[in-house]
């Protein structure tokens, strides 16, 4: 049987390993908690630190491929295992790219693939000569998360605010959609577009909040994305499952973000509103086998459960009952003891042929549903 | 977290483990072979046989519940679990009937269930008396499991090759249909039904060997089907999730067949064809849930994959690329290392509105697919 490691135990690894048990493949985790979401779910466990050289080297050394739920792990020891001939999903020259704002921005750039205009900066002191890219967004080059590292520069004088680190200062676009597109593409290079998504952020903790598929967008700014999306990830010349994060702004001109090269949260609704999951494809993707049908079988929303504010401790979900009473809603549960605020505890799906049942039920759902710290006794 | 434990680890179990993955749930499973394909996908895998009265009371004792993916387990170790406050799904009563087939047969009589006629046999000597009854099928008592402990006594002439130990006579029945009714019951007695599946079998290995869901049956047919699959569960009085198979003859009378109180390979394409699987469904009614909605997404065929007869050893997939290339087929292989004739090795399922789809596609991979021993070497 074929051997995968994947590093990372959260709920992506989770659900990829739901989807590997209708594949023969033997399955290994790599996480540093033994209580982790995807620690159970796989043949063998190990504990140990992802950003960890030698606990990378070592998980891998004997698999025959590794693929990533993050992309915060240790490259180099990646980069070891590809030149011993394990095969890395992606492969590790686009996770250079991608784990470097800097490199990121300029592989759009290079490859003439839209993106925000944007500069490099050093030092927070270059703000200044940048006036014609404010308001703007400066991104730290490396070390940026889930809405870490990353600020707003309104003007001139927040110059003195802003990250004093190698960065990206990139102009604010004015969006009026933000869009994901999944791309797979299979390891003799054949790719598949899913139908994209329109998510909706809560700004606040940068969390996926609400999400439609397929997005409702005009024929002509669906092209754009498609083609966006087909050019990333034929420069990235990698096998893989690519999330194409976009910005439609009010003209309807369409800009790469950012890009996540693995599963990923604006996939969810996949498992169940498309034939072939995002789980699903990437397993045909590291299996060589052909890759799955992305269209859907219904449109689809998508709600995050995340740990309420304030709130830190044993997890309980409130309004749980009311919302497995809906119909056409798929509740995913992460089985993570410990709820904090904005943590990703689940997700809710829900399928309609009815745009308006679909946000209708996200918004229920939303408001009946909340994860909360379990009063102590 | 509640504790739920599953006795044997089989593909059902592997099932029912993928679909406990979205609810927060402590998984245990107790099976003999720690490469079972459910071994991976708990929390606690125990070695031991499920039909060994210590190995089952040690697993479930410190369990919340216990539910089975076989029936053939010890029933004596799960009543005292039950009478020392472990709930067992379904309660040990319901197994103690569906264990013995003259308690099942006698089940139905005593509360007016439709089904063939049949007398009690101790020995085969008492067949003569039975003539009325002749062709019929003679079933042992207990022992009995997918097709053995079966057969047909066409004649009184064959009576001297019939079991000679206590068993059921019952007239064979002139079949038009096989149908499967599952419904689930949950704690609080609430039930739903499933809509029924039409299987076709395959007589010698008697295995499932084509389905179609929703069966195409009349409303006549289908109110039968359903009041009887109502009057089932009302009598055995027990929360869980039951399969209740039924033969529909050339008048278009309806009457049980047998009953599974368990997951049932009958309803394997309920994963993609319906809201709730009957995976899901089971975890619902375990951990006291609301029901989840048994309806179609989709009209769904299911093909069983069986080990290819003369093939015994390590198990290779013929045509399984071509397979994986239908648009609307999933594929589940139980990652089973060895193959035997007949072995049940995974399963596809299709999806379409459109039946001729469904049938051409359910053929078209029999005729594609075939599980086989690998060459040596």
């Amino acid at each position: 049987m074929v051997k995968v490691g994947i590093l990372g135990g959260g709920q992506l690894g989770r659900m990829l390993l739901q989807a590997a048990a209708n594949y023969p493949v033997e399955t290994h985790v790599l996480e540093n908690d033994d209580h982790c979401p995807a620690a159970h779910l796989c043949q063998y466990f190990t504990r140990g630190d992802i950003r960890n050289f030698d606990a990378v080297y070592n998980f891998g050394k004997n698999l025959d491929a590794v693929t990533i739920e993050i992309e915060n792990v240790n490259v180099d020891a990646l980069e070891k295992l590809e030149q011993e001939g394990v095969t890395i999903f992606p492969k590790t020259a686009v996770l250079r790219i991608i784990n470097n704002k800097i490199l990121q921005k300029q592989f759009y750039a290079t490859n003439a693939i839209p993106t925000a205009a944007f500069t490099v900066l050093q030092s927070k002191s270059e703000i200044s000569t940048w006036a014609n890219l404010l308001p703007g967004v400066q991104k730290l080059a490396t070390g940026g998360y889930d809405g870490r590292g990353v600020q707003i520069i309104e003007s001139l004088q927040m110059e003195n605010l802003g990250f004093d680190e190698p960065s990206v200062l990139e102009k604010k676009i004015d969006i009026k959609k933000e869009i994901s597109q999944i791309v797979a593409v299979g390891q003799n290079g054949k790719t598949v577009l899913y139908p994209p998504v329109e998510m909706m952020f809560n700004r606040r903790l940068n969390l996926l909040d609400f999400q439609l598929c397929p997005a409702p967008v005009t024929k002509e700014v669906l092209w754009k994305v498609e083609a966006i999306a087909l050019s990333v990830v034929r420069h990235l010349q990698s096998p893989g499952l690519f999330a194409v994060e976009l910005f439609v702004d009010q003209r309807d001109d369409v800009f790469v973000n950012e890009i996540a090269p693995r599963v990923h949260n604006s996939g969810h609704h996949t498992i169940e509103a498309n034939y072939s999951s995002q789980f699903d494809m990437l397993w045909r993707i590291i299996l060589n086998y052909p890759l799955g049908n992305p269209s859907c079988i219904l449109p689809s929303a998508m709600v995050n459960l995340v740990g309420s504010e304030d709130q830190t401790g044993d997890v309980a979900y409130i309004g749980l009952e009311d919302v497995l009473t809906i119909d056409n809603a798929f509740v995913h549960l992460y089985g993570k003891l410990q709820t904090k605020p904005g943590r990703k505890m689940g997700h809710v799906t829900i399928l309609s042929a009815d745009k308006q049942d679909l946000i209708h039920k996200a918004n229920k759902i939303k408001q009946t549903l909340s994860v909360v710290a379990a009063p102590q006794g």
